[in-house]
């Protein structure tokens, strides 16, 4: 790694001057204004013009330097291994326990990250130095469990997630567990854990970043001290999603993990309940509830069911959309398919037949919509009904990835397709937001 | 039909008593108002509290019944026949022209729904008897194409209407076009549309319904109302859809037919615009851009490009995705994909082999993003990076439903690959909102 990864240009052309290092606690004068903190390198190929140091309070700022701004000083203060030690932090009794495991993406990955290693481990000492605030939050623990983008997680490691919080329900005394995790499929493993984790004594709350934390405007801090703070303050107890309310640094907000998805590629609000409210949201140092429909913390028994069977298919309908994929999944043995029809629940006329023969040879079809907000409604319209009568089933205002989930959760519990068609119907974590209270 | 056809519990008891039936000219006493319309029938299973009729101006409302309403009387006025003759409007002259194509959905079935008959023709006396306020905005021409649920269009429907809009700017003059058109894949329609019509003279209009016309709630009205007043004075001459903007009968906004998605299965503000502002909106009596960035009315050539090819497929990836449907593609001799991958642009890596031989198969594979809104960005993050040097072409900030009919349509266009890549990459028609302006 170079001594000043990242950096180019005028910001280069300052640092090498000032001769200072990356990791160097470094003090930077300008327009009478003084930064004071650790030099962090760029990762990605960002602008030019911006020096990104970690304040004492755990916060990365990016300093704009450029030819309007005037940069009198740069100026070594203290060299990497006595700043580190102004960081440590003792462990505080009697506050909450929380075990944070990690599975990777760029918050577990990145975010204490300070010396330009790309994947460090989420050691405890390490995140307590990157983000002080943890500190007098919780005691936390920590646990790296795989360290994979979230584009590659495959419904067998949302069993291995799902084993390893039970293990550590068993043997730990925790009060709430946090998942770092890759936003890419975040809704998705959400959504798995809340099927596989049910009558949870505490909260699981997954979190992740769409910033890395070398990045000005990283939100992995703030994501973190929320997800902490649900996992040992929350009252419920269910699998929830910790992310921004809204773009600025302000306030967190805890998705339900059946109804959550990300809908949006860079936003650091990217992740929204969709057809429900957020379950909580963090209001200045409160876990403040939105709905009275939850359910509670408290001395319960776990109920893990972590299987999952991969051989169910969610399809998008479109026109032109063509039938005989169908027709390949049933000759490829798929036991379900969760189509995403258009409006309220439909697809054409033509794909009927291919549904009837699925259906026929013992496939469970269910609808939802590729509209995602509102609910699939088949009674309505011609179409509607005719799916309904060869067999496919509505799943109301299931988001289509919660249906794909949970469909593959159900033929992990049975094989048996009429059982999994009444599990598909029954509001098990609050997959349905229409139904009456869980 | 029943004579109170959908009427039940206590307005079936109320209207019996007054000896109506459905289409007379009635007058309802309630609390000090008077209400005075034509009685219309309820189609949907509703609640049993509303009393649905059509108002002088064409208007339905619904007259709520209940215990704590008292309804003094309801009173026969004027029988069906004599009642209909009031409507008859006489064209006005000066008046720009717009041409009504229909092709199905809610809004050419029901938009005159009045006696009962659920697939009406979309004729222009109709119209005028169930619009008033249509003819003061325009002349009206009408025709119907075809009457289909929109989920049964395909590539060939839109096909049949390009070569139909294209046939009424040669064969008529018009001030603009409206396109009656189911809601569930009006969408995928406006897209094609402006792919296939180039260069327009004049703007052309999708407009549909969220709510049928016999409903209180029916936003057909002003949303035919809307699309005919953008038809005929909208200074822009692009693919457009009108709906409302928000759930109440305000107003009606203008999006872009490539950026346009069906969001909600059942509000009347179902479509947004996603990663863009929709082109205009209507306020008061006036279309009021929202850009400045468009394509003006005038004299121009039509370049009518009708050709989509089906071969083609969207393919949504998720965690447990078969990579083996890749490999079915290309064995079915598909042309290209678009792969709706997570976040910034990703896929699991196990896909990858089958996305090399797809593309040394010569497919053109294409990236957008399962988020809907933001940006896909395949240089941040190993796996977009390896997935471009595969040979993936990154669609930036198009919607996954547009970028599926622009390749077909550039696959319509031309078969060679390169040919279609270039296409893909180029911002035809305001399909990229992040580029250079058209």
């Amino acid at each position: 790694m170079s001594e000043l990864q990242g950096y180019r240009g005028l910001t280069l052309e300052l640092l090498k001057n000032a001769n200072v290092k990356i990791g160097d606690y470094i003090r930077i004068f300008r327009d009478g204004d003084v930064f004071e903190g650790l030099l962090m390198p760029r990762i990605e190929l960002g602008d030019s013009n911006h020096i990104v140091i970690k304040l004492a309070n755990g916060y990365n700022v990016g300093v704009k330097v450029s030819s309007q701004t005037k940069i009198e000083k740069v100026e070594v203060e203290k060299k990497t291994s006595e700043a580190m030690v102004e960081f440590k932090i003792e462990e505080k009794e009697g506050l909450p326990t929380v075990f944070i495991l990690g599975t990777g993406g760029t918050i577990a990955s990145k975010v204490e990250y300070r010396t330009g290693a790309v994947y460090p481990s989420l050691s405890t000492e390490d995140l307590y130095r990157a983000i002080p605030e943890l500190s007098n939050l919780a005691r936390i623990k920590t646990s790296v469990l795989f360290n994979i983008f979230s584009e590659n997680m495959t419904p067998k490691h949302w069993s291995e997630i799902a084993k390893a919080i039970a293990k550590i329900l068993r043997e730990e005394e925790v009060n709430g567990i946090v998942i770092a995790h890759g936003t890419d499929t975040m809704g998705y493993t959400a959504a798995a854990l809340s099927f596989a984790l049910q009558n949870l004594p505490v909260p699981v709350v997954l979190v992740g970043s769409q910033r890395s934390s070398d990045r000005p405007s990283s939100d992995a801090a703030l994501n973190l001290i929320g997800a902490v703070r649900a996992a040992a303050y929350a009252p419920f107890a269910e699998v929830v999603v910790a992310m921004h309310e809204w773009v600025a640094d302000e306030s967190i907000v805890l998705h339900r993990g059946t109804k959550v998805r990300k809908c949006h590629t860079s936003r650091r609000d990217a992740f929204q309940s969709v057809n429900s409210k957020p379950l909580a949201k963090i209001v200045e140092d409160k876990v403040v509830m939105l709905t009275e429909d939850y359910k509670k913390r408290g001395e319960k028994e776990l109920t893990l069911k972590p299987e999952f069977d991969e051989k169910v298919a969610l399809l998008k309908f479109y026109p032109g959309f063509n039938s005989q994929l169908i027709d390949w999944l049933v000759e490829q043995k798929y036991l379900g398919i969760v189509l995403e029809g258009t409006g309220l629940g439909h697809v054409g006329k033509y794909c009927f037949n291919s549904i009837r023969k699925a259906v026929d040879s013992g496939l469970v079809v269910a609808m939802t919509s590729q509209c995602l907000w509102g609910s699939v409604r088949m009674t309505v319209y011609d179409t509607g009904r005719d799916l309904l009568s060869l067999g496919v089933i509505p799943l109301e205002d299931m988001l289509p990835e919660t249906a794909l989930v949970k469909m593959m959760w159900s033929f992990g519990q049975t094989k048996n397709p009429e059982k999994v068609k009444e599990l598909m119907l029954t509001n098990l974590v609050g997959e349905y937001s229409n139904r009456l209270p869980l």
